[in-house]
């Protein structure tokens, strides 16, 4: 931590600055410069000393120069997380993709959609149960049940599957049915969410907030960490800015950014940092090239009809697999394995757009 | 709604888009343009047609022209809401001051704090047991037991009481001790918690999200107010930007806008918002003129050596209180009634900064 | 200027970045904390010395705490700058009001509208005669014909004037017909422009670019001081955020935190910062409590008839004129003067919306 | 266009509104709906009758359903615009890369960085002669001299070259020794440059303001294609966001969602839109996988010891050259064609970082 102080400031204040930082358990180094001077604090401070001496007369400035979170950082952990669940694993030069409706409306639809998400080449089913809604008057998701189809789905189909959980008391019956916990970009800093989650061991995919920066997304991971939980994922899914053609702008640089300050796997989420169908496949493509360790994408048999939402951005079954041809053919030249077995095109004839 | 069609659109298109609407129980009235055909929507759609719609090949965009919100809205409720507290008023002409430290650290501490708050002519003292933080290394609050020393302050010296509730576990205990809840602003769409607090009847304070439009935060009230409390006031704290020297930007509009969108009062928070304490005096000004209900301000009788975080834009005492004798004499040129009893400088004296 | 070492950096690499430092003309002092060395950059350095060295391996940043700009700081001139022109001061505790038409239309309208301006008690006369806009087929102004008319109803009535400059081949003109140069917020960055009118002595109006930190805009102002140019006073006009109720975000709080910055006069424009007539009254009422040196307002005869684009947000002539009234009185309980002559109601009559 | 009135609106207030729009010389149809009605204009209406009619009580809103641009869009253009300039074509399933220092520093600098951008494969030079600087003690670049060097470099080693040109009196010195004009991001709304860029022939690459919507951006193209120049490249940069670890937020679904819009060809700039050497190289193959028809990327022989500022984030000549391999590599399967010759990794030996 660095301090800079106000122009001309007296010695005295010089001094008691010095005492403050050294009652801190920490100790102070002074250079002098031409208008400011600078103290370097020497030691692990405790997280609140540096607002305290920001707070102080005659300090202008307090820099930290350590991150804030440790058990996320690269400089703590060198090597890539790999997480496995059910032989699937996220992470290192391993490529995952996650597919699924938006919510679960029916045994059916998520049985069908499942089918199609295996022969495809993907190992995630993703689907929500429960859903968070801007306003109280939205289709709010059919609970429990709709984990239950999902499961049973997974289970016969061999997916590993995922869905969201937004509040502690439902963290312990998400993670009896479905594999992977999601938490949603309003959740990030839903801090007794990120305790709860921090004493499961069922993997944890973090969506950014959507207007986080990269050092709140790995502190918000560290919660989850520092409970005790070492299987959590990143998910990129876009932030908020001025433009509105897009649902999100999707901050694709923050894969290869956050992959040197955390050895996480990152995730990337196309459907909802696009909003838009057309331009999911070539964003999820360009979230291979940037180094992702994988996708969660919106696809749906009837998106046209879908009640829930977000059919705007879900993917078409063919569209979906042929998709995934094409990353089974890119991932190699990006460093990536991908090669799930994937059925020919008329598995989903049928469903062809 | 109105359904904004594609360029060249095939008149079957056309229909089955019509059919669509119609099965959504509501009317659609089609006008041809010179590019494009318009399908206005005639009735109460349910909320999620207009995403299917939307979604629907040739649809071009869905405009919604009737709000999502309802028993928040000024069109609903032409008259001002005015909140009453311990004979304390909240909206229409009157001015309410809420001040106190960022957290509760001791019970001399808040006593005394709660002292000069009466002192200045406050009506509400503000203190955070429980404290939202970034990272999971920093001071979390004292819990339940800082609740009962704000209690015994505010009692003693006649003062309402708020504090932060940061999820639904928590809003039974806060309730019984403290007056007004406080919804942060990491939790403005942390819906299982605003479905609870709209099961109690306890005045609630909704921060604006940092990066939230004005529609999802009235959208954020609904959800209280649909749960049956009807005494929500809204607070502005500031939004993220790309600047960095003030904290947040105070986006001050939003007090005049939301007021004509909404008949809830409308709190600011300057101490949130600028992050400085040299700004703290101007912008509370500014926000009367704005048309503030109110404004809640960090104090604190020693913010140098506060442990808890805020303090660089906690006001000393003495500053506080001739705010406040400001703020009398604005108020009447701003159609605002704030003519608590004050006291002389003295009172203040031995905490001058 | 501070640089920070990478972890675990060599002896040598930390003498390798002292000597480019040292070549830079400056003097370093080192100091190694735990986990990282920090090397303080010891005199004035040349302003691309901090991007070579932060370009150095080893080097993780390099911080400034010097601010860029000389001219246009208070630690340079710590006395407020009072522009003087025409006998109306702009600065210090004087207030000015600027009002008139987004464009000058035709000779009537700009002498009517002086006049109005006049009788409310308004100093300065504002309208373009070239317009920026967004898109080439938009009206554009009528140019030099337009500043004519407008130096005519401005000498008649006894009011200082106030247009916008584009490019610096019409800087000239420009400030042969009106008293004060206008730089709008896609130009703030044009700095061709801003030497242009370093060379002239007629005083400056600098927007903010609309995403301008206040680090930018200081140093746009610099760009004209530097010239040579020591009459420059800045206007907040709000900047873009992801809100679109409001056509801007208007940042408030860069009134009273650049006048700490800096001695320059800060102007507030609360038509465009917020694009509504509505929000224009309480807004410029609130920019006065945030401590703004004065305010430019769009007013328009018939703002619902005027075919140059902005008349939604331009006040009505008695809008226009009870505001200024209001201002009166508010002025000296902010530290202002605001005494200028104003006419009775009854002036405004034919105008009344 | 379509105008939404407020709710309750009179018939006559109606009929006024309707008189305005036929006045506008278009013809309105009128459709009542529960709570609004809604005015459908049918025909082209003068650009600023929206901002006219949105300005009339009664008005909610007006909704824009037509673009404002016409010739850079792809209603106007349903192909693809393919630019040839020198035997290099951009735009189509051809991939460019632009490669070279942020400034011309020396004849030898520019002569050996053109043939290391030959060398690995690139087609396009580009140097800055005249550099934007934000504060003005920085290095302003050396003129038409770096041109006349630049144009030498490109002649001998047959590479087309770019240059930024930031004022309209430049355009003429500049379009005299580059081949291609560069707009900055500062620029993009330089109304009169853009004009003046509309006069003459040579390719304009247009970078998107940093925050400026789609909508701006192809606004300002208009500007150059109206003025007669069908020759229009846009650029990506980057957008200003909250996030500043890095230089801006790279907002590659622009690519994309830009080329549905419009027929012109886009380019990417990994460099400005990242500031990290580090992240170069994965979003420069993120942006091809964008769909992105070329990228400008910095390199430099010597970046540590730059004097011009950007060294930090460009490439090393090694770096540079390995990455176009790959590109090359790429390219195929994601319908672009890059087959330039490239020479082994001897050519750059002396360069190895």
């Amino acid at each position: 931590m660095i301090v800079i102080t106000s122009p001309n400031i007296s010695e005295e204040r010089i001094s008691e600055i010095v005492r403050q930082i050294e009652l801190g358990g920490v100790s102070a180094h002074v250079s002098r410069g031409v208008d400011r001077t600078v103290i370097g604090i020497i030691g692990k401070a405790d997280p609140h000393l540096a607002e305290h001496i920001r707070s102080m007369n005659g300090v202008e400035n307090v820099i930290k120069i350590s991150k804030s979170y440790k058990l996320a950082s690269r400089d703590f952990h060198p090597d890539d997380t790999v997480i496995e669940v059910k032989g699937v694993k996220i992470g290192g030069d391993n490529l995952v993709v996650m597919g699924g409706p938006c919510a679960v409306e029916t045994p059916e639809q998520i049985d069908e959609i499942a089918r199609l998400v295996k022969a495809a080449g993907g190992q995630v089913l993703r689907g929500g149960a429960f859903k968070p809604r801007t306003g109280p008057y939205s289709f709010q998701g059919i609970g429990v049940e709709g984990l239950k189809w999902m499961k049973e789905a997974g289970d016969k189909y061999g997916l590993v599957t995922i869905t969201e959980v937004m509040t502690p008391e439902y963290v312990d019956v998400c993670a009896e049915y479905a594999d992977i916990m999601q938490v949603g970009t309003r959740n990030m800093q839903n801090f007794d969410l990120l305790r709860k989650l921090g004493t499961i061991r069922n993997p944890v995919l973090l969506k950014r907030g959507f207007s986080s920066t990269y050092d709140e997304w790995l502190n918000a991971a560290e919660y989850i960490l520092a409970g005790g939980n070492p299987n959590v994922m990143l998910c990129e899914r876009g932030i908020r800015t001025f433009e509105t053609y897009t649902r999100n702008t999707f901050d694709l640089a923050a894969i290869p950014a956050v992959k040197t300050l955390s050895h996480l796997p990152v995730i990337a989420d196309p459907s909802h940092a696009t909003g838009r169908r057309e331009l999911v496949e070539p964003m999820t493509k360009a979230s291979l090239a940037a180094g992702a360790d994988g996708m969660i994408i919106e696809m749906h048999t009837d998106p046209d009809n879908s009640a829930t939402g977000d059919g705007v951005q879900s993917l078409f079954p063919d569209q979906f697999a042929n998709l995934l041809k094409d990353l089974e053919k890119l991932a190699p030249l990006l460093g990536k394995k991908f090669d799930t077995p994937k059925e020919p095109a008329e598995a989903f004839a049928t469903w062809v757009k």
